[in-house]
């Protein structure tokens, strides 16, 4: 049986010289607690503190990451129970067979590293995961899920994680979140984030009926505009530090008001044509600004994805299901508008991301690095893996310096993976600053400088802790 | 005279560390038999067997790799035979010469590697070539070409290519194919491929009659299908494995059936619009994969190409004579139609090349990640070259995993290189897997048993061997 | 207070071997001579020869590469006196405050080796600037502006520049140059390059009074074409190689001969329409390139950027002020007409630069690997740091060899900093060579000579100097 065991140098450069360096700079932030200024954690999943039930629905059933390379590598979803809640233990078990018989298709991915991370690290698993160990492995951890140590809080807490954003529903009660703020035996701050993308697209189906979950009098455009900065208001008043929007392209062309009213007025009759809802749309992302320059909501946008790109998956096995593909993203036109009114706005706190790679280096670093309240996000989605991260380090420090990065965000729904999502990214991070410090173009204590500054102080001043 | 010499390091990682371990892996790999699914040589070669004339004819007028370099650095095409068969004996020799004298032209690219192993490892050559050798060099290679020893089922058999795919036209009798099939001591399996890229592209001159040398009464679209169907069945009975695709752009819109009867009516009237003639085609491609589901011809698509930029030099030369330029490609989009219906069919292998390198990390490997029947394409035309072999393999494998890799395809036309380019390749993958292993990513046995998948299983498994 | 020292192997490559290979070939060519073919610097500043005012009007306020850095961390650049002359002294050395107070943010960024270089080099500061010692540098670079030494002439001969290019305008007199070219006590050749972008773009406000400052009777097409010829040619009596463009795309589609007088009617009747005038500027592009075909000037195109992205600085500050924001470039389709007619003219010299750094693999290199006119210039604007410099080494050399690189190109208003930049390039250039050296791709001495070639041979072949 091969053995699983964590190589303190994994992830850090090969050239000995440099290795030696990044691990000195490493060594300073290793411990250092977890800053998760934007993910997908439930927090109900905090507030009940429920046992995880098992291996599967632990590690595998929410983790699009892992069941796409599964499906990929020909495993149905369905026999992974995606989509689904919680399996019969069967068919749990045989889940966790496949994905340990399939270990191989993880091999390069980041998703190995994460896997093997929370593997030793939280389960003291030492073996590498295969059909013949399945079982045992299964068991090993499922007994381990039983006891308080391997419940929800008692991991917040191992994980030292001081802060950790959600992502909700603006018509959502925020009630977990509410009960979580009351509850003084939580450390770590919790918060949730304003994700209004549904509700500012008008040519949605239903979308009548969805505005009025907003509440308050949405029977008009300055009605709904008023329902929006409500119910930020209201999130803000229960923590929320960001708003998300993930639309396909980043347009924030702004209306006329008469027109954004006539078209607001279509859009309850259900008479609005797309060209009109998707005008509508991108002035409402520059409206989104405007709100983030009153409120001071720090905004993030994820946009360039084809979300769902297999409808028959999405019917059988619902979204988020690992087939939201990227399309090429354009920013530099799309955010001029947005950038013209509101890029020098004291506060303003504009968070880039791509899912497009070749945009770091052409537009969103260029960006950042003449406006103040532009940041390049972390590498997402798809990028999120070592050589995408070091593509990004190299594009958007050489234009525009470390001051501009977001800090590290993990975007995940695998509560297990954030710890060793973080720790990737501190080796990356040290070998990065490394590899400046071995050919001269920084000295070391600048480099260590920087790279808490990239762990704490980053994140904490773009996210506005 | 400077020495001409075959590193036996040469491409490994200059690390010493990661060194030494690609080269424990490619020394595993070094060896192994060829497997070559998509390239360009002429089956008659084989087939009839007859030495090779000269130099100029077996290395510099059929490779537009060379020439176009040769012609970007001041030597004229007609210089050196482009486009005309074998040449009168002075002038094959005056355009060695300027090859040779040119050779400087060459440094820092693939074509360099490619060359230097040929001439070394077929024709024994010791020395950089150069103005002042070439003579010696041609009369040294030349009098080789007369052996038995370097016709080409000589060489077929001392490269060790256990299978050799050729790209024919749908209309062709395959002849040579079927009388190498019939020829026992070949010990190779050499197979054609279905190209029927014209055929699908209703708005060319003379369409109507290019179609009837399908066979089959093509006077409805009906009539049409059946006959590309009938012609995959008779290629398949030949030994097919593959269809390959080569548009423009990677559109697979369906057509309804009354659409696209309509279209093909107007085509054979001489009378179908270039958009018409878009929309057919974007349905054939679509038609295509239908076909493949149903008779299991692997689907490669190798698009985003401007064939021909130079008008001029396709007039004197014809075409293929190096100055097919690329042109930004979007895939996400353009297959979805495809994907939707046809990505999770479990006969299709779908394996897609790209020329704009940016496509791998947004496009391709996010697909080939998700769906079953998406393999990433290895590099190809002007990406076949270390950097982006290395490029190719980051963005690929870190987002979807070594199993979703092609294999390595030499797609040339260049009879002499197809080992160098197979050799290139084991040495790019070792070295790429090595450094896997250098930083604690894999471990050792894991990047060796991925190297020989790679080698061997995967090309066999992608293109159904 | 920290030490600021230049390390003799900053930007060479880490490992040992490499790095050992690199110093043997940088050594070769650091104290070459700089031949600078494209660049921004005022031919007065040479010509008047008067001492630099003070710290800030050198080092900070012209220079948008510190300017943005600073003003994107914060600093607002009315603080830094940008767009306006030389500062009142208490304003100026606030400024300089400001920078080093913000040192910080120049890390990973190649404007902190630019600087580190000029100051360490031409003002022999050895600490690193910060709050605390800002006043201290402020009087030692100011004490040190005011002796002969550190006049413009003196460096431009320290800098021992042998070719340096301005850019004008082309109804500039060129009094300047016409004084420089008489003054024998100036060792480097000094050569306006003609930059006539204004002039062809018909859709500007004022268009038809700007285009009577060309002289000659520009009141038909016609007299329009021969004014810009004979400005050409004015411009070459004083010494221009080259012809300068940078429009937002690259398109070259000819007009007819009607249709272009047509246009230019309208124009100058101030009806001309956006849609006519975007025709008008490719037509006129395409124009240019029959000019340089003609009177052989070199046409170096700079495409791909959105002027002025922030209205509000240009309106403070004026244009250059950091804020020209790159967007997606495409030349296959927009380059086809110009070279499918002037693509293999003998008198033509095209360098394409891009600010679109997947272009490289994906256009430039593959045009420049087959045109003998075209030419890869080298990594512009906010691709010219390491990062950017080694992807464009690569992608370009390894799909196009070496002899299409344009050579370095410093493209600075910031005079202090052109060592440096040359300096940087020669360094990366040495350590790319040795990379390939390393894995026996090349013999060392071929990358001496091939390193010659790009700081010396290259630059003069390809500009004709």
């Amino acid at each position: 049986m091969a053995a699983l065991t964590l190589h303190p140098d994994r992830l850090l450069p090969a050239d000995p010289g440099v290795r030696s360096i990044a691990r000195r700079l490493y060594a300073e932030v290793q411990g250092l607690p977890i800053i998760s200024p934007h993910g997908h954690v439930d927090p109900r999943l905090i507030l009940d503190d429920r046992p995880f039930v098992d291996p599967a629905s632990l590690f595998i059933q929410p983790d699009h990451y892992v069941t796409r390379l599964l499906h990929s590598g020909g495993v149905p979803l369905t026999d992974l129970g995606v989509g689904e809640g919680p399996l019969p233990e069967p068919r749990a078990r045989e889940a966790w067979r496949l994905f340990c018989a399939n270990w191989q298709l993880l091999r390069g991915t980041p998703v190995r590293f994460w896997f093997e991370s929370s593997l030793a690290d939280v389960f003291g698993v030492s073996e590498r995961p295969s059909a013949h160990n399945a079982d045992a492995l299964y068991d090993q951890i499922a007994e381990q899920l039983g006891r308080d140590s391997h419940r929800p809080r008692a991991l917040l807490e191992r994980f030292d994680i001081a802060f950790l954003a959600t992502t909700d529903d603006p018509a959502d009660d925020l009630a977990a979140h509410r009960a979580l703020r009351e509850d003084e035996s939580i450390a770590t701050r919790i918060a949730p984030t304003f994700r209004p993308d549904r509700y500012l697209e008008a040519g949605r189906p239903g979308w009548a009926e969805l505005v009025k979950e907003l509440g308050g009098d949405v029977g008009d455009y300055a009605g709904y505009i008023a329902a929006l900065e409500e119910r930020r208001r209201y999130f803000i008043s229960l923590g929320a530090v960001s708003a998300d929007h993930g639309h396909v392209d980043a347009g924030t062309e702004p209306l006329g008001i008469r027109e954004a009213e006539r078209i607001y007025r279509s859009a309850l009759a259900g008479t609005v044509t797309p060209r009109e809802a998707l005008a509508f749309r991108r002035h409402m992302t520059f409206e989104m600004a405007r709100m983030s320059c009153d409120d001071g909501l720090v905004m993030t946008l994820h946009p360039g994805i084809w979300r769902n790109h297999h409808p028959a998956t999405l019917a059988a096995h619902g979204p988020d299901t690992g087939h939201d593909i990227p399309v090429a993203l354009e920013l530099t036109a799309a955010l001029q508008p947005l950038l013209d009114r509101f890029g020098t706005h004291p506060n303003l706190h504009l968070v880039l991301f791509t899912v497009d790679p070749d945009v770091y280096s052409r537009e969103i670093a260029p960006l950042a690095g003449f406006y103040p309240s532009v940041y390049a996000g972390a590498p997402w989605w798809f990028l999120d893996n070592p050589s995408e991260i070091r593509r990004y380090q190299r594009a958007v420090t050489e234009i525009a310096g470390f001051s501009r990065l977001s800090g590290f965000i993990d975007d995940t729904r695998a509560f297990c993976s954030i710890p060793a999502r973080h720790d990737m990214s501190r080796r990356l991070d040290a070998g990065f600053l490394a590899g400046l410090v071995a050919e001269h173009r920084l000295e070391e204590d600048e480099a260590l400088d920087t790279l808490t500054g990239l762990v704490v102080t980053q994140p904490r001043e773009v996210f506005k802790l």
